[in-house]
Parts: C-alpha cells; sequence; structure tokens
C-alpha cells in the first residue's frame, strides 16, 4: 500500500480516476456538431491534423516557461485558472485527435490498446526497469 | 436516411463507431505500464508533452506528400500498411495525451465534454452553417 | 529562360529574393535583447523548444481550413493583412530557432549547409526525379 | 568584459558566432535542389509546413527525456554524435522554415527583423526585466 502510493506520487493526486465518458460518445457528439453546421466539408484528414497541430502549440505554450524544477504532482501548485486553462487545451487535443481518427476511419481506442500491447513486447519490464532508453537498445 | 449518408460522407466509413474501451482503462494500463519498468520518474510533464510532440510529427510525416484532392472517405485509398501505420501514430499520441492529463490531474474525457459544451455555445449551428470563420466572427 | 520561369512557377513570384539581413545578425541581436531584459534565465534549451512549438502551433492555424486546391504560387490569393500574419508567424518561428540554436552552441547556417549537401547525396537529382518517396526507397 | 562573458552564460560557449552563410544562398540552392528532382509540384505551403511539422518532432524527441537540471551552456554535457544529430534537425527545421517561406512569396530574414522591431516595443527593457509574463500583462 506505502509502496504503491510511493511509486505513483508522479502520476497526479491519489485515488484520481477519469470519468467514464466513452471515446464513441464522444466521436458521434463530434460528427452531429460538425453535420448540424455543415462542416464535414471542412473536415478534410489534413486540415484537421493542422488544427490538431495548432492545439498542441496552445498547449506548449502553458509549459513553455515554467521549469521541471517546480513541478509538483497533479500540478498542485498551478492556479485554479491556470488548470481549468490546461484542461481545455488537452480537451481540444483529444477532440481533433478522435474527430481525425474517425475521418480516416480508425478505430482510435482500439488502436490505443493495440499499441500498449506492442509497448509491453518491446520494452520487457525486467530488462527496461528505471532506463528511459530507446528500444532499439533492447534488441 | 440517404441525406443523413451523403451527410456523413466525410465521417469515414458508414456505420462506423469505436470499440468500446474506456480511457478510464487506457490511463490505469498506462500508470502500471510506467510503475512495473519505475519510469514514473522519466513522466513529468514536459517530458510528455514533448514525447506528444514527438508523436504528433510522426502523424505529419505520414500525410506531408499526400495531397487534399486525392482522399478519400475513410482514406479508402491508403494501403492496408499505410492505415496501419496511422492507426499506430494517432495511437501514441493518444497514449501520450493520457498519460500527459493524468500527470497533470486532469480529468481528460470529463474536460472533452464540457469543451464541447462550450464549443456548442461559442458556434450556434444556425449561425456558424457552412462557414469555417473563427468564433470571434459570431460574437 | 522560358523554362526556368515554368519551373519555379511555385516558387512564389518570378525574381522573388530574400533580404540580405544576416542570420549572425539575427542572433546577435536576440541575444542583446534577452540580455537587456536578464532573459537569459528563461532561455533554456527545452523553454525556447516549447515556445518554438508554440509558434508553430500558431503558424498551422493560418493554413488549417484552406485547402490545397486553391493555392495560388506566391499565395496571391491571400489578403495582405493574412500575408502580414503570416509573415509575423514564419518570423516567429525563425527567431525562436535562431535563439536555441544558439544557446545549444550550434551553428545553425553551417548546419544548414551541411545538411543540404547531404541531401543532395541521399537524394541523387537522376534517381528521384518527380517521386516524393523516401530516401530509404534509393538505397 | 567579464559581465558581457557573464550574462552571456547560458548563450552557448563564449566568443559563438554564426558561420556567415546568407539565408537567400540557402534559399535559392534549396530552389535549385528542388527543381533539378523536379519536385516543385509536391512543395506546396501545407506540404512543405506538414514537414516542418515532422521535423520539430524530431527535434522534440532529441530533448525529451532530458530533464532542464543538468543543462549545461553549450550543450557541453552532450556527446559529440548527439550534438551532431541535435544540429541535422535545428537545421532540418531551418531548411523547411526557407522553403515554405519562399514558395509563400515571405521575405523570412526581413519578416524577422520586423518581428524583432515590434518585440522591442511590446516589452520594453526596463518595464519586462527579469519576468517571462506575456506581453498583454505590460499594456
Amino acid at each position: 500500500m506505502l509502496t504503491q502510493a510511493t511509486s505513483s506520487r508522479m502520476s497526479s493526486q491519489m485515488n484520481f480516476t477519469f470519468s467514464d465518458i466513452s471515446v464513441e460518445a464522444l466521436r458521434m457528439e463530434l460528427s452531429s456538431f460538425a453535420s448540424e453546421r455543415d462542416w464535414h466539408k471542412f473536415h478534410t484528414p489534413r486540415n484537421l491534423l493542422l488544427a490538431l497541430v495548432g492545439e498542441v502549440g496552445e498547449l506548449s505554450e502553458l509549459f513553455q516557461w515554467r521549469s521541471d524544477a517546480g513541478a509538483k504532482p497533479g500540478l498542485l501548485d498551478w492556479q485554479r485558472s491556470e488548470k481549468s486553462e490546461l484542461g481545455d487545451e488537452l480537451a481540444d487535443v483529444f477532440l481533433y485527435l478522435i474527430r481525425l481518427s474517425d475521418v480516416c476511419g480508425i478505430d482510435l481506442p482500439r488502436a490505443a490498446g493495440e499499441k500498449l500491447e506492442k509497448n509491453r513486447s518491446k520494452y520487457p519490464a525486467e530488462r527496461c526497469h528505471g532506463s528511459s532508453a530507446k528500444y532499439t537498445a533492447y534488441e
């Protein structure tokens, strides 16, 4: 118990969990959102990709002048308004990522689950312990 | 029915849906993955953000020499191996986005749901129909 | 003459050239700019990199809803104010790139000249004619 | 002298300067490079922008697992091969930035000089001393 608490100390607050909102529900809502505004014609893969890059840029701006040194788990040292802005930017990246995957016909949550499995093979726990070397170093 | 099929023609294949894998399940798996490898120490917000930027770069490389002109809904003109690579890159962006949100203590799916609601107010369907102008143009 | 004019038609306006302002002059000005404001302490490599990512995001926003189809050489179809904004964003990326290179002790113009030479070897003109395949395809 | 040495300590090695290679020379070489390979048709603004994003991603990968804490001025703690790789990635971003500016008809060095002047007005030295606050805070 104590060990787990310690090992997850960078993993944000204790007992932190995500809300139970499915990616599929967000995908459907986004698709309706685009339909209602007649925006499907703008939602080509490359338009959505560039929009995603734009949001990643806004996300980066929130971190650009902050040193790692002072980073507290769960960003407890950030002001409430700063965390709210951060939530908005992470959300924007997520929404464009879902929309892009949808338009490309890629099952995003399944692709993520499968990629995680690949990563388990590429980075065997016993050989990667405490090292951030690239996987090619383990082959 | 026919209208809906037409209006969603850019929204990938008909009857396309995402698998029912929750973001919370992926968050937990990623956190365990990091714990098992003693990688929490590497997973500072800015490290994860730069890793995410790296994956967005790899995603962009898949689209950089492809013109929009030939884009088919659901990327039906892409080869199977190309779509598989695309799935991997979208997954990588997603996994780092989940991990970054977790480490920052941001409830990603909830933030996305709330952002979508904000967007509904910012872009009223009746006023934005068929226009990609920025929301400031509607205020 | 005619052939050259034709082949360079995507290369912006005819007779277009860059002004004769050296990268070294910009590097020195940027360094003084930081000194005068006591900003060197903020200009760590990763801070500058994230700032550059932010500017690339702003650059992407200018292109996200524009299809390639209508792109005119030299962006002659863009409004004057849009081109001015584009100039500002390209400049921002350039300024952070110079500053980042300086702080990292990398001779940016020389590195660029050398990389161009490498690219000449990697992509022999006679074998790459009209193809955008990755260089690994020629090896 | 001593003061200058101190104030430029984050600005890489002492007496560090960029080589005298003009941006215009690189622009012309890149344009010839594209002509010789019949690549102008691939060099649309959005293709080049996505290629630039890809290179920024590769640049980010070099910094993603490195903490700021240990950063030495001029990256003196990096291995020779790592610095060489960094030079290549900075060069790639630079080359695509030049090419993109050329294709868009933007005079990149002049735009940078003008942006620097704007920044001098936006961030008056006496008011911004030692603060990284956004310029809107000074207005």
